[in-house]
């Protein structure tokens, strides 16, 4: 079995406070494809929480690259950021996909044995540039999702973070003010994710029903996209209506 | 031609002033398919900011009596309120199509003639409730606006309004807090409904760019029913990172 490069995570096994104040073991999160915008923002995110993250990558020399300057970028926070391929990041507990949507299945499949019984999020959007238009692109089974859950049906795909801004995300020192929706076919996938998210700051997970709902979720992000384009900003979403029911 | 029953709207020629501040003709606004709970929601909120509105319905007399029943209710407002048939409401400067989603496309043909060189504002979401999910349908032009914009073609559809809560809408003694996405091939139809939708209270219009993006829009409705339903409340969008963009 390879073994993580760098911060050796797997090694740690002291109990850590989480954000959240509870003391447990920490909690592994292997993120595939961990080395683009989306994989690596969410990946110091989530190291900047508590969680020990494990960048994967095809190419164990690019995830310890990012995984390096990620450490240096945040050199004071000391982030419990390990690195290694793809295969050493699904052994991690709970495993993030967020390579570019149209690997996001057969990424996941080439590790299947080791995600097997695990929580897995799909995080990816599938969209094209059209002119001066995002349009979203729909997958063979309707969404990223779908595609992920079919490839690896042992596994509990989760669908979440496809609205969150990518750099934003990264970006350590500030809050992301934003709705993160969650949808899956296993509820405690499902309960999994929204606890994980509720621990990142500013974060709101909301329970978005069944992984048919990555479809339009998915899809949504074009919208995004078109917004940002139009008004040269990052946004993302809150819904009103809330309070008092979540 | 037919002529407006009710409060004769397009006998009043004084101008109004409207709540942005300025002194103009009084916009009329039908709306087709008026008699529904996001068709009479509308118009009530239009009628509440000034524009003089038709409420359009297949029998005059079902347009009538909804006419009637959101005078009474909100007497004290003196809402300038007319009824008619579909023809009546399609002869407004404005035309909202707010039929059942499986009618937009229908109804609009009825009237086209009336509708020839106007903005046409579709609102409506091609939703089924699929066991306990609420699941986006695919019209066959990609969305309701696209199979709108293709029965009316000498029309400038946009779409807008998917995402606000028609209950709420109706609430004219609350505002709703929402941001508005409009899209449309015609940028003179896009500036026309942002022009409109910012007259209402604490409703935020935003270009979201071309006809095409209705899709990803109307597909997103399902996701938010689905959110009502599992927290029991009703929810909108409000982006975040637009404040000094917009």
């Amino acid at each position: 079995m390879p073994k993580a490069a760098g911060a050796g995570v797997s090694q740690r096994g002291e109990c850590r406070k989480l954000p959240g104040g509870s003391y447990h073991a920490p909690m592994q999160i292997g993120v595939l494809g961990g080395t683009g915008p989306a994989g690596s923002g969410l990946a110091a995110r989530l190291a900047s929480a508590g969680f020990e993250v494990v960048i994967g990558s095809r190419s164990k020399y690019r995830a310890l690259e990012v995984r390096d300057k990620l450490a240096e970028k945040w050199e004071e926070r000391n982030l419990p950021l390990a690195a290694g391929d793809n295969e050493v990041a699904a052994s991690a507990d709970i495993v993030v996909v967020a390579t570019p949507w149209d690997a996001a299945a057969s990424t996941v499949a080439e590790v299947a044995p080791k995600l097997k019984g695990k929580v897995v999020i799909s995080m990816a959007n599938a969209l094209a540039r059209v002119g001066h238009e995002f349009q979203p692109l729909v997958p063979p089974r309707g969404s990223v999702a779908a595609s992920v859950q079919a490839a690896v049906p042992r596994s509990l795909v989760a669908a979440a973070m496809h609205h969150v801004p990518a750099k934003e995300l990264g970006d350590i020192a500030h809050p992301v003010e934003s709705d993160v929706l969650v949808c899956s076919d296993h509820p405690s996938a499902t309960a999994t994710v929204i606890d994980i998210v509720g621990k990142l700051p500013d974060l709101r997970p909301i329970d978005a029903g069944e992984l048919s709902n990555a479809a339009p979720i998915e899809a949504f992000a074009a919208v995004l996209l078109q917004i940002n384009v139009k008004y040269k900003t990052r946004v993302a979403i809150r819904f009103t209506g809330l309070e008092g029911h979540i």
